[in-house]
């Protein structure tokens, strides 16, 4: 995360018309080698080993948080509180009262005009900010469906290590929070509408794994898997999946949205595409319609190459510090702000209470 | 579908070599003018205005039955008790209880030899069936994920008639009935194992719409859409849909199976189509595979065209007839049988019971 | 080619109204056992060993035509002489000496009310038709490309054995006539334009290959693929190609047309979908639109199944034979003509003669 | 080219480990004013109004020639002499003449150790290598077939000006040396093979285009179109296409080759995607596999980041400059080489030459 951050800094402003242009000053690393070679590589100026040391830096007014979930909290929460500007990595938190501090502190800061963002990078693909635009056009109408999966194969080894994400202390879930958290999010964003309820099923295939840097073996705790189903405000019926078992699929975050005038389809596995039924068309020319989402009038696309020179999933991180920047200088709270990371995290809070009674229906 | 059928009795027997070939004796239906026009058209030699005067003849072997579901225990069992073959439409039945009875009758007959099957066409899909059989030979190893939807559209429009499939007298249920059952008959045929519980969802967009044969409108009395999660005997998890408002969907019946060492992805729009992802390949070079399911080496596929001449959705129930005429000429069971058809309306049956109690957890 | 087209009039009545019910009156084959046993299979209701004898029957209105290319022009211009209505495979002939022979034939039959036509096939594929249709109603604007390729592999196997399509004496050409001839004449359908000329590469990659009823090896006496390039009559560029050792390309007939207004995109192997851009529409929303051809108002398509349930190659020879019957019943000259046929087979003699001088530019 | 280039040479050290880290030193433009912007944009350390005096600076190494194609010789070559490594972009020259003067002074500077390189960034693909390296492996056998097109569409508009990309004084040539040039070349990157000899037709659509910076209209002196067949060194069939009039076709360079024992196929609209068919696994599971490839074990991904997670147009570039600064380092040639730049020089001039003579068969 710190690599596509790092050059997502010192990328923008060389494509991005900005108000401000950010310099990469300082880069806090638990292990001061690693981020002193870190540093080096990505053009950091400077290394602290303390994130309170940053935090306290008069040369930094910017603090993008990369770090495992636990830590979340105290870092924003301390850098919102010292004035800094704050990015922070989703999802917002491991349990729902740090997210709820953690919304509440950057209530407060926005009242001082210090903002705060939650980096759902996916909404910041072309393709997908395309797809909201469709949306809040009015064009698929009323949106009966929303199929929201997230797909990867990392864990289908047996033999992957036990790291970091497979351990709740750390990283509070698995799946479902990795990555679940970002279909959660990103049909929240395309739709304009929340979670109502859920009902949902988890699953740890592979319970005991290798230790990454010790021998023997350790236990996995928290889901490979979550499945669940709900409502949206809108009255859509909607399905989310997130898995790490799903062979063959490398990051395969698909959405489809069926509505009474329209449908959308998008894989990430094909990020430049977007996928769109107009239904208002004659039926007999009816089709899904594969829109290479690269000109000029595609969101985040005037900045960069001609029709059909496609982007990377690099630049969601680009668009994204791009957007804060904007936000910022203009003085106003950029989205997804911590309030939407907290729902986000109530939805994923909600899964796991249906998940550990028997998929109970389970309001958000 | 009595199209369809009549197509399939008519031109099996120029494809596939059969111990018996079929003559298509009579046809029954309450109109009598229709059932003259229909005979006539597909060579039926002669016409009967009560099914029960079908039954007794004595040049009938065996009787098809392609009613709406409310008449089919009846028709069926009747059938069965004279002495007749009987090929079922599907679901088997509007209720478990109608289903369970037909069940009763089926292993009744065949203990006299008579033979009965459900027509769950997309067992007959080539692409299908070959995902059987690479699920059968191990070629997934073990089974993670299901995913199983049928998606149309056909009632997006609120102005489409409330046809007898939208009353629950005649057709039972809805989207569910109708559609869902094919991908639920199709999980258990492709991946050899059950559903063991559900969370459900229904919903009924539409609730009013226009008489097909009078003025004013009548309430549709059906879901037009199901949403469930579930597990497999295996320990998979499932998720299944079925709707009629996927706009831009037209017969869109997707199944994906991710097992621990492969994956196949299948989507009736494509019907020649079977992906298949072996990962026992090496990395660098797995990848999906688009299968042409039209090699003489497929299932089915030695009686039709050279490579690369694909077959329709007709086919699918000429493939149907040959296994019945075979099993019936082998003195063997067909599949699907009446008890697999029961073990679909069992599943149809958690999934409402659970959509009407808040999506509870419901054992099949 | 005779089973295909012995269901086409089988199913032809059951699903079209027509103004005349084809009956199966007399087969001709060579063989009187293989006929006996074809007849019985599909229903023929007498054999003739001797094609002569078949156009003495008094029974017979419409002979059609699947005999090798070195037999058409005798059969054709007998049964046409005799006043039958004649339909007849392509390519035409194997010559263009005897494909003018058979057009001033059907010329001058036509002039007498009887009726022949060409079996060109794709063109009764649903999508090719509605291809045409959107060009032909100006949704392309002006042509400037086309792309048309035929690509199978069944000759990639050095072992494969020496069959009559690879002998000159019967078969003409090779890839060129056997599926060449096809995608010149759909480009001629779809884009009602005619080849000005040519330069042709031909090449044979297998020179000798195992006798298929003897011991040893004979010549291969054909081109295995031909690739030209051309333009036409309304200056687009257009390239071909024709090939049997496409490997893993089971029948690929693509066709690719790009216009000022918008594009097409087609492929055999998935054939019912044509792909469509219309560049009207505004650039951020403009994609290829993948129209799955199966409404019930696509061509051919309302006398089939509901939207979604796809066709097969079966039913291009429904189509076929379809619009031949409606021709004759309506007094009219029905498409593809014999004429159409003679100025494919003037493009393939133009392919052959460019090829043979190192591909000079060939007038056609 | 300037702004991805830039990127590039910004990047390439933050990602791969090189021997040596490029700084960017100075930036040389006509325009003093728009260098300046740009330099500050991206971060050069320097700008020259003259090519020439940023020759002469101590602190370049290394000289990136992004200029229009017709003064790639004298700068390319007075680099050279000067002792600067050299990349260059492509087309190489505007004619023959020219690249064979910069041949000659890219083998003579190699003898110093100076080293060239084309930049013919589509080679730094990763499909595209990845490609390479099956058929270096001999997983495609003998190659039979190639078809290599490279589609857009930004002149479909006859309102767009007259760029210096459509006046032969300035780029040569038009879709044939700025489009064609890439897939001739990649065709010889990927098969490994060289064209020997060409038919050819160009075509102009619109001859008269409104002037960029001035009222009026001007003569299009280049092809907007070319089309071309031939033969590759090992006996392949090989057809070529290249045009700015491919309505809806963006950026689409297409490559497909057909073996003895397997095919490929790709799409640069869908770069990070690989179509491999492997006719050597059993015919009833073989198909063409969509290899995603953005896995550690694929060319130049150990760079980047986790599988599924797409690269853009971009990481082309980063490649090519990785590339070139491991030749310098490893004081090795790196390709392709100016002889490689000329060798598809001399394609282009067959192509022109053929054209110009009614298509007239023309070795290279």
């Amino acid at each position: 995360m710190g690599r596509v951050h790092s050059q997502a800094w010192r990328s923008v402003g060389a494509f991005y018309d900005l108000p401000v242009r950010p310099a990469l000053a300082a880069l806090a690393g638990r292990s001061r080698d690693h981020a002193v070679a870190a540093a080096r590589r990505f053009g950091w100026a400077a290394v602290e080993s303390d994130w309170k040391d940053l935090i306290d830096r008069d040369d930094v007014a910017i603090v993008d948080v990369c770090t495992p979930g636990d830590s979340h909290a105290e870092i924003a929460i301390a850098a919102l509180t010292a004035g800094k500007h704050v990015l922070c990595e989703k999802p917002l938190a491991n349990t729902v009262a740090e997210a709820e501090a953690m919304a509440a502190a950057a209530r407060s800061a926005a009242a001082r005009g210090v903002r705060s963002m939650v980096a759902f990078n996916y909404r910041r693909v072309p393709a997908v900010a395309l797809a909201r635009r469709l949306v809040a056009d009015g064009r698929l109408g009323e949106i009966r469906h929303v199929r929201a999966i997230y797909l990867q194969d990392w864990l289908v080894d047996p033999e992957h290590p036990l790291v970091w994400r497979l351990r709740r202390d750390k990283a509070g879930s698995g799946a479902l929070g990795d990555i679940g958290a970002h279909v959660v999010d990103t049909v929240a964003f395309v739709t304009g509408q929340q979670v109502t309820g859920v009902s949902a099923l988890t699953e740890t295939f592979v319970n005991e794994r290798p230790l990454p840097d010790a021998p023997g073996t350790g236990a996995v705790t928290v889901d490979d898997a979550a499945l669940f189903i709900g409502r949206l405000t809108g009255g859509a019926l909607a399905s989310f999946e997130a898995t790490r078992y799903a062979t063959g699929r490398k990051n395969s975050l698909r959405l489809e949205i069926n509505g009474s005038l329209g449908s959308l389809s998008f894989d990430f596995e094909a990020m430049n595409e977007l996928w769109f039924h107009d239904a208002t068309l004659p039926g007999a020319e009816g089709g899904f319609r594969k829109i290479i989402v690269t000109d000029p009038g595609h969101p985040y696309l005037d900045a960069w190459w001609p029709p059909g020179h496609g982007l990377g999933y690099e630049h969601t991180f680009t668009h994204e510090v791009r957007d804060f920047l904007a936000a910022i200088a203009a003085e106003e709270d950029p989205t997804p702000s911590f309030e939407d990371g907290l729902r986000v995290q109530q939805v994923l809070a909600a899964v796991e209470r249906s998940a550990a009674e028997e998929s109970r229906w389970t309001a958000v």
